[in-house]
């Protein structure tokens, strides 16, 4: 250790890691590819540079997943709730009756996952949810920044409610997905209205501040999230406080309520911290909240391409069951 | 990444970690300390060298920790029960009637923490349990390798039972004595024996093979256990397969049955990997396990220095609470 401008500095030399080979074959795999993502950020104002690169990342993961979801037998209707557009999804074979709502919010670093991606994930969703699953394609950056994608979550849980009991509402997100679901229910709170039965948080980014030690001790690790996402985080907030709970739900006062909540993360997830620090904070505020991680998985558990993710859908699924009114 | 000779290997740079700002002061104050410990293990042979090495360690922990619990308004006995030492705190203000049981298997990489340590451990240990709580001095290398520790600890839970109803009994260890806790309850449920009301597994040793791959990537981020304890695991399987569930719980059958659980490591932990496989171990098997995970926190939380160390003690105690008969 010696000492930097703001304390001790933990020297690390450079080390060779193995993949763990306790891990699935097809888990093995993933993390063997070594880094997936060099995203380079353009400047802040260059709003055509964002376009573009959003259209290509977009355009890449439905590359990625897209067939895999194809089969998926469930309908999806492309609806606007109160002017905010949504996918929809109704499992073929759901009674009539169910009348269970999951409200699915996509991640994509606040940027991406719009449109298309955002179709796929609420088919992914659905093999979660096995009811009929909201998948909202809220607004972004760069022509919509904070508090525009949160106040479109809100407006799809506001019009959930007017029919259906708060006990039969889930909200669910990963990545950006998990912090705007996090803030929606606290804009939810704070403004008054029922809360959901459940919120399923995956891989969170809780805190836009990028205060986690995992952001320096798992980068390189991780293979998903390769850098430091801060040029979005910026891009997002648009001049507002990176601090507030709205922005960084890890910094609300939870004490004021929320609901259980299932938060899920991996060893090497640069997200680690974010999660395991909203975990204690739920927890530091007496909530039920079950926290799960995933060996040697980075940001996103395996792509959904291992018996490890798998197992944390069983998890999932259980969880929801236990949690529905 | 390369080819290493048995699959891909990561190459990470040698890198600047700071300590974590978003960390109590005292908590901030342990991490900055860098590495505490810099065991040099004898050849595997060489008992002499080993007993010096253990009795300096104690010394070092007794020197420690000693002064800190010297107020606990606790009674200590020392008693044999069925030829095994055991160190009996029963604190000042416990109600006669009061039945319970926690059995306290110390820790100390299976060679320390006898005698005098095991004594202040369980002192430590009634201010989670506030009941009569039991520190078994177990046998150990050099002298007394496996099963040997294992089999005294089994025999203080078979004499609790005598007096006890399995619900009134709740098993507890950190590292090594988390491993022999847990280790313990195996060879009770293979041998016939009611289980215990619950578990608190605090990072528990669980993989004597060390495939876990915190081992690869907290080497260095943990500052208590700073280097492989092969050689101690070495010295007290005495030849044993280290994959034998007795000596390496990870590798167990847990749909055979187990209590609830509660697991606890940080971040930074060496024994991460060991702590969140044995909840997914656990998980998979459909039993009772929770896990919580401090931010920045390597072995053993911040040596119960930290406000986050009292957090995790609230915990604790909640999941005993809950878990009694």
């Amino acid at each position: 250790m010696t000492d930097g401008e703001s304390g001790p500095v933990l020297h690390l030399p450079a080390r060779d890691i193995p993949v763990p080979a306790s891990l699935s074959p097809q888990a093995q795999a993933i993390v063997g590819m070594g880094p997936l993502d060099a995203t380079e950020y353009p400047a802040l104002d260059d709003k055509d540079a964002w376009r573009t690169m959003i259209a290509d990342r977009d355009a890449f993961i439905v590359s990625m997943v897209g067939d895999r979801l194809s089969d998926v037998p469930a309908d999806v209707a492309e609806e606007v709730v109160d002017g905010v557009p949504v996918y929809v999804v109704t499992p073929d074979d759901l009674p009539s009756d169910d009348r269970r709502a999951y409200l699915e919010i996509h991640g994509g670093a606040f940027i991406t996952g719009g449109g298309e991606p955002c179709r796929i994930m609420g088919l992914r969703a659905v093999g979660r949810s096995r009811v009929r699953t909201w998948a909202v394609d809220y607004a972004m950056p760069p022509d919509h920044p904070f508090p525009a994608s949160v106040n479109d979550c809100l407006t799809v849980y506001r019009a959930l409610l007017r029919d259906h009991d708060p006990g039969e509402i889930i909200v669910s997100g990963a990545s950006a997905g998990g912090n705007l679901a996090a803030a929606m229910i606290l804009r939810a709170r704070d403004e008054g209205l029922p809360l959901p039965a459940a919120a399923v948080l995956q891989t969170p980014e809780a805190d836009l501040t990028e205060s986690g030690d995992s952001f320096q001790t798992n980068l390189g690790l991780d293979n998903l999230l390769t850098a430091s996402l801060m040029p979005a985080n910026l891009l997002y907030a648009d001049g507002h406080d990176l601090t507030d709970p709205y922005l960084s739900p890890l910094f609300a006062d939870f004490t004021k309520g929320y609901p259980p909540t299932i938060l899920i993360t991996g060893t090497r997830d640069l997200f680690l911290s974010n999660t395991v620090r909203l975990h204690r904070a739920l927890r530091a505020a007496g909530l039920q909240s079950e926290l799960h991680v995933v060996e040697g998985a980075g940001h996103g558990v395996f792509l959904g391409q291992a018996p490890e993710d798998e197992e944390i859908e069983v998890e999932v699924r259980a969880f929801i069951d236990a949690h529905w009114a």
